[in-house]
């Protein structure tokens, strides 16, 4: 294995391992800090300014260009030109990052005021006491004080107490025109939320300081529901199989989502009570499930949904125990498998506002294709299944520490393990590499045959052809690595198989979307790839094995990240941006991709990988 | 005991037994109709006709000058001037009534249709299934037909199976833009809501159709709080007596309402879940300790409640168990000691659109006094005590069968008994008339003594003198009459003082007011007397105890029956009328009147009986 680099992000102290020679722009990706890159990485831009404080290499050409004599000297350099040759110190600034929530928050303040608080906020008051001469009722002073408001039982049942307790000084709780809760002095600072993406195969969430935007604590998890089935359509078989198992799928759902709630507040050192709102996004079948709504109707021609717009429900009625007076915002739904997640996506990206054709893919369990051209959005979702978040790939895992997420073929395999840990398995982009890589040595076919014996390339590296083997059940296999503990950590046929399903309905569903708005892919301006299937996906590697058309220009390719996860984020700090994806979603054109005529035949051609170079 | 002769009211057929000679006017008033009066029984306005089906007596002078002869041939008399010689069947048309709830109905109907329905409508639906080519989400294929709605999880948990087993026909339940269910079939005729008066001492609930605003059951009981005292301040203590104590208080007044639910639904043969509203109103401690709310600044100074304006509470979080969505609407409140139950009669006797100074009197535990005046509204309460209620009276009990409502004095005593029932006790508007015969006879001073022996007038009827008695303690006692259990129901001198005591805190309110206002009693054109406390109000026993003004001529006082029950139904039906209750809650000006320096000197007067004829 070759040399690992640490590159440390300042000022949060994010840390990442990278193999020598990646780009910093790549490494800022994997530590989940997205760069603008308006050129593609081309060093024409001069967006993507950063700022090394350890481990500087000398500036390029563009770097030249785009910087004075003092600020190259002060180490500033374009992220997307700089090879990392030694362990770095790099600093971003806020203008350089892609979709920073600071920077949504700022664009929204900069509208009326009206329009750029979050639901939720505080108010610290210090009251007059009531008196014989001014006795009005203690909600009506307090009204005086923060506006009409209007308040719940429980507020209501200990208000006079309360407000005579704490002298007549406290704080309100106020999600729009709600009182939530009084609580004694100045607890202004303490206001948080937090935003959930609901995947079938992944749960992610975040907690965020409502005061500032700031991302307070982050934790994921494998959804449970998997135990019942990987892809929707068996969840919502295994819901109606008994009178119980729909309670039981929603019961381990929400058990996940309160673990999690525990993991962000141990993070954050917070109390669950002080998380006043939550954000909840997914594809339809989980928000039901979740929801604890029927499903039956989501499993049967016309794949209807129970509700469209985006509700707002008590999270105690879902089971989630954090603030008693909070709400849970669930993202406006599409249709029967274009859900919360794709509009959450949409808003993250700005797809409403795109100048020109742009194309997003959220590579999921489910690939969410969202078409932009001409002030219409084309929204679809494909069956891609879970191998791109390294389920049902024998060694598959999560992006986690361990997950080998970058491979490079040359003479020999070469890994990059995140964490710098140990392999213990493959993730989603490594998983990509990999085959991309296999495919350009030859030994996987265009057919996804992994080749043995005489099949294969007879210029092979001896390195390479010593680690094909036919495998236990006679299919043959590839030794990407030995683990940590020794272990054959391996792709095999059957692995490849299921990339091929993911990648081809993905592909099949683009180009049906394609078609449906008059376009080819050259036209796009744009294609925004989002997912938390890998830290960073290398666009060639996605255009080798066909994920996305290969008459795509790189700079016209960006990943975006956890798009679906920064829509709820979005939607939890800005009631404007809540706004917009309803109307996004009322917009969006829904395309059924499983009763289009063409996606069979777009599907069987997609998985075929492409000749290459 | 003389004649009691039997009046029945169509199309109702309720039925009342009234003393030979009453008017019809009273007898209605028994039954619980009151009749439009503007000339206050002098038959000069010719308001109260009715007709007389069966027991009619010939015409009157007043009756020949307003009626025809086929019309008097008919049986349509005045019902002021008709007295009562024979069981008589009569049907009074909606027009003679006063402030029927049909009238108010049909009077905001006339407004615009924004304003004209309860908050609870019922919408019957037939909604085009759901189908490829049309696939919108279930609740938006709904709100296409019944408009924007909003719907809790409850009821979306349900919607889709719902919408598909009823074959896309149903009910939407609607409370404003709530959807608080969808029912299969079409139910739109079974549409109910529930108002309850909870009164210190006595709990009156109303259950109405709110598609016809018909009330199709009424019932009443005594509120169980009494056990832990008589009074607002009695209960605030015990609710501070321990940590349980008010959280006892709460419940068992919840227990009470609910029971009443349970024989509203018994009498109507409907079931709890058909009512999806409910109104309630009280003063401003019961309200509270209905809700649970803190009472203890209730009973310190400066007596400041929680809330002001009316709230709008689950009725399931107050504990009451209607319809799972059901709100109550809980009455908006003056001042401390100046609650809902006040601004109900305020709405009730619609006393902010008052033409003249009108005075209205609330006769229960506590005495609530409003008076308006060149558009201004001051408002007071006073402690009368439970005496008008038949509480803290030695034979008192409430107005219901068996309770001797009316007494007459000439040679002997004469007494009516509700239900033509053997007597059980003597209930308000019997303690009045008593007192203010016996006050009329000389056996009872002005300053309240009941007199025995030879401070007794030398001409008094020998079986009026066998009456009084010295009781058990050494107080004298006047025996009314044998129970029909052969007890002795009697008046003792105890019984008189507290009934002072009520009469001197109305009296010494009345005239706190007036004077704020710059009035006297002469001034005033109308007097209205609210109250369950009896069924029928004699303004000059009433003039006689000095309980009103002498000099306040008869037809300008009116009773209008239990004013803030009523007030509480008109809230259930019309959104219009409670933004009125709101806006007189807000406007009217609460008077402290235990801070008022000159309440104890007018009292201590007001306590003292009136000289008489």
């Amino acid at each position: 294995m070759s040399k690992q680099l640490r590159v440390t992000f300042e000022p949060h102290g994010r840390a990442v391992f990278v193999l020598e020679g990646t780009r910093l722009l790549e490494a800022a990706g994997c530590a989940g800090m997205t760069i603008e890159t308006p050129c593609g990485g081309a060093g024409t831009c001069g967006k993507c300014r950063v700022r090394l404080t350890a481990g500087a290499g000398g500036p390029t050409g563009q770097d030249v260009e785009f910087f004075s004599a003092e600020e190259l000297a002060d180490g500033w350099r374009l992220a997307c030109q700089t090879a990392i040759c030694a362990d770095t110190v790099v600093s971003i600034p806020a203008s350089s990052r892609f979709a920073d929530r600071h920077q949504i928050l700022a664009e929204a303040q900069a509208q009326t005021a009206d329009d750029v608080l979050p639901a939720i906020r505080k108010q610290y008051v210090q009251l007059t006491p009531a008196s014989l001469e001014d006795d009005a009722p203690d909600l009506i002073r307090l009204q005086e004080a923060i506006g009409h408001v209007q308040a719940d039982l429980e507020t209501m049942q200990t208000l006079s107490r309360s407000l005579r307790e704490c002298n007549w000084c406290g704080t309100a709780v106020l999600s729009d025109h709600r009182l939530m809760d009084f609580e004694p002095g100045d607890t202004t600072g303490q206001c948080y939320g937090a935003a959930f993406d609901i995947g079938t195969t992944t749960l992610v969430g975040s907690l965020l300081d409502l005061n500032t935007g700031d991302e307070i604590a982050i934790a994921s998890a494998i959804n449970p529901q998997t135990s019942f089935g990987d892809d929707v359509l068996s969840r919502i078989l295994y819901s109606q199989s008994s009178p119980s198992s729909a309670a039981e799928l929603r019961k381990t759902i929400i058990q996940a989502v309160d673990d999690l709630i525990s993991q962000l507040c141990t993070q954050a050192s917070i109390d669950r009570q002080q998380i006043y709102e939550l954000a909840l996004t997914g594809n339809t079948t989980m928000q039901h499930l979740l929801c604890g709504m029927d499903v039956k109707q989501l499993g049967e021609v016309p794949f209807t949904p129970t509700h469209g717009r985006g509700l707002i429900i008590p999270a105690s009625d879902l089971g989630l125990s954090v603030h008693r007076q909070a709400d849970a915002y669930v993202f406006p739904l599409i249709g029967g498998f274009v859900g919360g997640d794709t509009v959450s996506c949409i808003i993250a990206a700005k797809l409403s506002q795109a100048s020109g054709p742009t194309l997003m893919v959220d590579i999921g369990t489910n690939g969410e294709i969202v078409l932009a051209h001409d002030g219409e959005l084309w929204a679809a979702s494909t069956a891609a299944g879970p191998a791109f978040e390294g389920a049902r790939i024998s060694c598959g895992m999560r992006a986690t520490h361990g997950a080998i997420e970058k491979v490079v073929i040359g003479d020999d395999v070469e890994i990059n393990v995140i964490g710098n840990a140990g392999a213990s398995g493959l993730c989603g982009s490594g998983l990509i590499d990999l085959a991309a890589e296999l495919l350009n040595a030859g030994i996987i076919s265009p057919m996804g045959n992994l080749l043995t014996g005489d099949d294969l390339p007879a210029d092979l590296p001896i390195a390479l052809k010593k680690r094909i083997k036919i495998g236990a059940d006679d299919q043959p296999e590839f030794l990407i690595a030995r683990g940590s503990q020794g272990q054959r950590i391996t792709l095999t046929q059957r692995d490849i198989r299921e990339l091929q399903l993911g990648t081809g309905a993905i592909r099949a569903g683009v180009n049906i979307l394609l078609k449906r708005a008059g376009l080819a892919a050259s036209d796009l301006d744009a294609v925004l790839i989002a997912g938390g299937f890998g830290s960073f996906i290398r666009r060639s590697k996605a255009q080798r094995i066909g994920l996305l058309p290969e008459d795509i220009p790189h700079n016209r390719i960006k990943y975006i990240g956890n798009a679906a996860l920064n829509g709820a984020r979005w939607a939890l700090l800005s009631t404007r941006i809540r706004a917009e994806a309803e109307s996004a979603a009322r917009q969006a054109k829904h395309i059924e991709l499983s009763q289009d005529f063409e996606f069979q035949s777009e599907f069987a051609q997609a998985m075929i990988f492409p000749d290459g170079e």
